[in-house]
């Protein structure tokens, strides 16, 4: 109540509308044909200890996805789908993640593997729950919703307290209220979102008929006993967990599984009397079947709202209307699906209530629309997920086969499109790689700025900071701007002997083409100082005219105040990747091309070429698909082609001059390929530059040929202090480098990897 | 003959008419009173054996100020002139650089000091010339001008010729033909700028009447014999010098004066024959006592245009021209000042020679306007700098009277604006202090890029690079990244405990008005995430009315598309500037403003203020100039004045609201007076950070107190990247902090300081 009026008065609604959200989902890994994989845990996730996202509880075999808290709703659920694209990837082939609550075909009992971890404490207590409640119970998955105030909620209501005391105690009421009325109305949820009406034989016999939630139910995941707990102060809760493992009622205070546990600093109860609550955990969702991520959506909204509307409300439950809310859970858990609620005109109030929240605290339309499909749902008990979930399982012809369909569907969603992390999606390529490898990994990633691509990682209590994937604290702040300005770039790079394309630099005009005696004989490039995607660059491989000279030096004054006219080098244009000391990865780019079949036109060939998955647009794909706009007609012309000529048999085109990816080009790596002479003069010059991450742009017109005394066997052109590392990873043509991993490991070299 | 053939067929006219240019001018340290300085080498120059710039020859009181090689001959004229200003400002307070080849009043022989150096060898050296020509002699001073064909003219040069031994044939023969023809009309150059017509009794009682060049007279700096060398080839030339040495007519190679020396790989003389000539260095220059570098940039103009003329006019000087050139000069040397050239008509054809080599060459009409001041000279002989001197000498009652007075004014010159380095002060003033620091100290200066601030600096062959004065190889890329995002400096300074401002970032306007009701009982600054000079800026003291705070929002937005509103703290703000680990200076800033003395208007008192030589405009200056606009008089209206209000004696008004050095602040170091618990919070922070360099605002209501348990004692508002550092050196109270010598010294630790 204090809170509330508090909030009124001092208009904090939105404050209060916010929140800091984690998720918690459980998942078993399951062997292609439905038995529970028994496996160990896929050591690419590196050390358990440390994992912070991908972890495990009871069994080996059972997965356990934890978000960090979130400040948004939006980005809890972003990251939870991330975790999903890195387990999914993370598995071995002829694994999958469960889609139920209700476990895959189990073993006999002893068979089921208790995790297998370093600490020996772990597994005795593990063994413990085993002999108390049997190892199948504990193969019950579920979903934790963990939800705190927002911390600009908290701060606000500082002001507004006599001191830090009073107001956690203030807090401390609003989370125990919140828990009272989610005991009490807890029903609602099950009733919307219960989604294990059924199970394999292999975890019990004793399942005759379908219902809404076994999970929820008596068969279900509780504590086996009869003791309550009390939510009417924070003293008593505590005490009341206390004296139950005091009297061995339970093992260890984590034992105790209520439907909403408090949460303060560290994991003994104890800390609630000093450092107050600090979030609820939520712990009676299932599985929804009909989600790739187990959860929709839609769901955590719901769910959100009703938190909220928990505390909002002017209700406050008492220990009776706590005893009897878990009682209606049960009855709603053991409903038949497609049966109307036994308390659906209650149900349907609290929606109304729910509703008047949102309207309260002016929250979006989407939570009406939450809220009106929930209603929708009351009126058809067909449309909860209990009954969807029985009519897809009699479609499919057994619980078994409708879990395996449905895991194998979502394990290939994220095998869609394997260059980004969605979650992330977002962000630069580069990023997402290394996002993903970060949370494989275990590596604890912060997204201090998503628009700058800033990530704080933390391993080991080590923290470092990368931008682009690429910058990080292994380079110098002066490299870098010494690789972003060309002209100095090459002066250091010819004082250091290396070969670089002979030129000049320009501020004028007319001093530019006063130098025209200069290149009249030779193949040159004119370009901006600072280029920017090819703006201004003109190429003559052929000695220019006085008048092209003239105008190619203006078009690039056009997009700098220097120019430089530069050697143009016949040979081929390689990208070196050298990180840390080595050369990592080369590629080599080839402008957009087809090739014919004899059969279809260039047209066609075109377009089947772009319907590749690595090929997209905006730089969201390793490859851009091949336009067909006035450039590339003109190519083809040239060519002596049109759009709809059928092409020869083996015969290539190009529709491009240039080689970028961006305008269609192809990837190919030629790490292997390139010899091991120009790999070492790509990290020897990375050296010269001081530099530990940077893509070396060299011509080399015949790899088979070596520097001699009078003849450099390549030229180097360009070194990026922003080298795309996507374009490594996935190429049109070869293996693929995965230069992310690597940067993690320069960061981390002392990282625990399979 | 050859290479000009090559020129006129390959149109390379413009190439041959660039060069490589250096300079070394040597000059006395003298007392006040005129008597040579017998102190030894200022010890802020650090050791001489590596000192790269300003040097010793024979003796401990003789400067040699040297040029690196400068492809421009206006860079080359740079580089001087800031070693000038170097030296100048090195000096001990009671010495100054002597004007004149001839010495100032110089004691017995015995007691002038031979130079103090490591290396005996040396010392042997020049105790063996001491011997032979007497110390006196040794102390003449002269300017050396060394010129070699341009690197992009000898890269042209090459395809022309069938190899690079070929096309080294032909270009010293084009070396050669120049200093035959040196040798040959060197005459004129001494006509025009011979400029030591007398000397101070204590050089010699020989000298009766006035000449042109005590110098380039028998009586001046000559080689002790009758030998001479031959410039027919590199062969006969080495071979010669090398048999003088072995006869013991020279004590060493180096003993070789010749007017024009050929200068190869190295300091002997046999490698111009392996590896050919390199440049040629002319000596027979007098030091011009009417310009403070001792030569004036018409000067190097002109001998430029006199050398390529050497080498592009027909003629070409055999033995005898030679022999016929020398004593051509040896007599002009001797005339009086006052008197017609004997061959002014020679003078004159070669004048009208180079005339037309500049017309050739196509250069700039200053050419010309150098060439016609030539010809007036010639007809009127009282305006050689030889005449012009023996006027001022007796205008001045004495010659060391003049060297007194125009040394002085010179060393002056280089005091007027000591926050600027001449000669680079198109560059950042910053970046000024700190080539300032470096050629003192004798690091190696490479300008990589003028308009990038980037310099290569090197030191004992470890090479650093620096950007805008501050960027250097201790910082890392990300850090610099770091402290450009205000949101990311701002959330990892507060995961590290710090008080930073509390504040929201916003990425629309409904958004950021929705968040309203947090602001608006709180002193709030809305800002664009990235600022540019303050742009888009509102603060509001008192808490805004709801339309303000729309109204500031729409402005901030206009600037950037994401917003941050933060709490304004009151306090005074300070420029924390950490380097190294350490806070090395503290500054804090003033709004403009004026005080009264009860006599002068707001006008006049600001007009009297902005007289002080620290105060300029357009970054030219540490401060800048009170401007009188609109804003201005807004300020003094609210506090009840105008421009012409007499102000009351100790009244200060202000005429800005902030406090920006750019709008005519002042500065105040506050350097020694900050207390060293927010000295230490500020090195702190630049540690969390992961920074060397950095310039860190705080916001610091009391500096009496510290943190308390609930009370921050500051707030930090900004981690500058980029932070400047001439507004500490040159402020407008306290000391002042020199903090680009500590950024040499954090780069080159083990460097020899006094």
């Amino acid at each position: 109540m204090m809170i509330k009026t508090i909030i009124k008065e001092h208009h904090l609604e939105l404050l209060f509308s916010k929140g800091s959200f984690g998720i918690e989902k459980e998942g078993l890994r399951t062997l292609m044909d439905g038995r529970l994989a028994l496996t160990p845990h896929p050591s690419v996730f590196g050390n358990r200890s440390f994992h912070p996202y991908i972890q495990t509880d009871f069994s080996e075999s059972q997965l356990e996805l934890v978000t960090p808290p979130q400040t948004a709703l939006n980005e809890q659920y972003q990251f939870l789908t991330a975790l999903h694209d890195v387990a999914n990837r993370s598995l071995s082939e002829d694994e999958f993640i469960w889609p139920f609550s209700m476990p895959s075909v189990l073993p006999e009992e002893e068979l089921i593997p208790i995790i297998d971890v370093e600490d020996k404490k772990e597994i005795i207590y593990r063994e413990g729950l085993a002999e108390k409640y049997g190892k199948k119970k504990q193969m019950i998955s579920g979903i934790h919703f963990n939800f705190s105030f927002s911390p600009d909620f908290l701060n606000a209501l500082s002001s507004h307290f006599e001191s830090e005391e009073v107001k956690q105690q203030a807090v401390n009421e609003a989370y125990l209220k919140l828990s009272r009325n989610f005991f009490r109305y807890q029903w609602v949820l099950t009733y919307l979102f219960g989604a294990s009406p059924v199970c394999d034989p292999t975890f019990s016999d004793d399942v005759k008929s379908y219902s809404r939630s076994i999970r929820n139910s008596p068969l279900g995941y509780h504590n086996s006993f009869d003791h309550t707990v009390s939510y009417d102060s924070v003293k008593e809760y505590a005490s009341d967990i206390e004296q139950m493992v005091e009297e061995g009622i339970l093992l260890e205070e984590r034992e105790y599984y209520g439907a909403a546990r408090l949460r303060g600093k560290g994991k003994a109860v104890s800390n609630l009397l000093t450092h107050g609550i600090r979030y609820v955990e939520l712990r009676s969702f299932d599985v929804n079947p009909f989600d790739a991520m187990g959860f929709s959506y839609d769901q955590t909204q719901l769910v959100d709202l009703f938190l909220k509307t928990m505390v909002w409300m002017d209700k406050d439950s008492d220990s009776q209307d706590v005893e009897q809310g878990m009682k209606q859970n049960e009855v709603t858990a053991m409903e038949d699906p497609f049966s109307e609620s036994h308390y659906k005109a209650e149900g349907l109030a609290l929606i109304e209530e729910m509703k008047q929240t949102a309207k309260d605290l002016n929250l979006s339309p989407d939570y009406q629309n939450v809220l009106n499909k929930a209603v929708r749902v009351f009126e058809h008990p067909e449309l909860t997920l209990a009954a969807r979930t029985v009519r897809a399982v009699e479609e499919e012809g057994s619980f078994v086969n409708l879990g395996i369909s449905l895991g194998k569907r979502y394990k290939n969603l994220s095998y869609e499109k394997p260059f980004l992390l969605r979650g992330f999606d977002d962000m630069e390529m580069s990023t997402q790689l290394l996002l993903f490898d970060a949370l494989q990994m275990g590596i604890d990633v912060d997204v201090l700025d998503k628009h700058d691509q800033f990530l704080e990682l933390t391993y080991k209590g080590k923290t470092e900071y990368v931008r682009n994937a690429n910058m990080t604290s292994k380079d110098s702040t002066i490299s870098h701007w010494l690789m972003g300005n060309k002209t100095v770039t090459k002066k250091v790079l010819e004082k250091h002997g290396y070969s670089v394309p002979k030129g000049n630099e320009f501020s004028t005009v007319k001093e530019a083409v006063a130098y025209f005696d200069l290149f009249k004989d030779k193949a040159i490039v004119i370009k901006p100082k600072s280029t920017n995607y090819g703006l201004g660059i003109t190429i003559f491989k052929n000695p220019p005219s006085k008048e092209s000279y003239e105008e190619g030096i203006r078009l690039a004054f056009k997009e700098d105040s220097e120019v430089l006219v530069e050697e143009f080098i016949e040979g081929t244009e390689y990208r070196f990747f050298v990180l840390n000391g080595r050369t990592e990865a080369v590629l080599l780019r080839i402008p957009a091309n087809v090739t014919g079949d004899g059969t279809h036109t260039v047209k066609e060939l075109i377009e089947e070429k772009n319907t590749h998955p690595y090929r997209g647009g905006n730089h969201r794909a390793p490859l851009e698909k091949i336009k067909m706009g006035e450039i590339e007609q003109l190519m083809l012309k040239e060519q002596g082609y049109q759009f709809d000529s059928i092409l020869e048999k083996g015969k290539t085109v190009y529709l491009r001059e240039n080689s970028n990816i961006s305008t269609g080009g192809d990837s190919v790596d030629m790490t292997n390929q390139m010899p091991d002479y120009f790999k070492k003069l790509a990290e020897d010059m990375a050296d010269a530059l001081g530099v530990k991450v940077t893509g070396l742009d060299l011509i080399i017109p015949d790899l088979t040929l070596e520097n001699t005394d009078t003849q450099a066997a390549y030229s180097v052109i360009e070194a990026n202090y922003n080298p795309a590392m996507h374009m490594h990873a996935y190429v049109h043509k070869g293996e693929g480098q995965r230069l992310t991993k690597k940067v993690l490991t320069m960061l981390y070299p002392d990282i625990e990897l399979s």
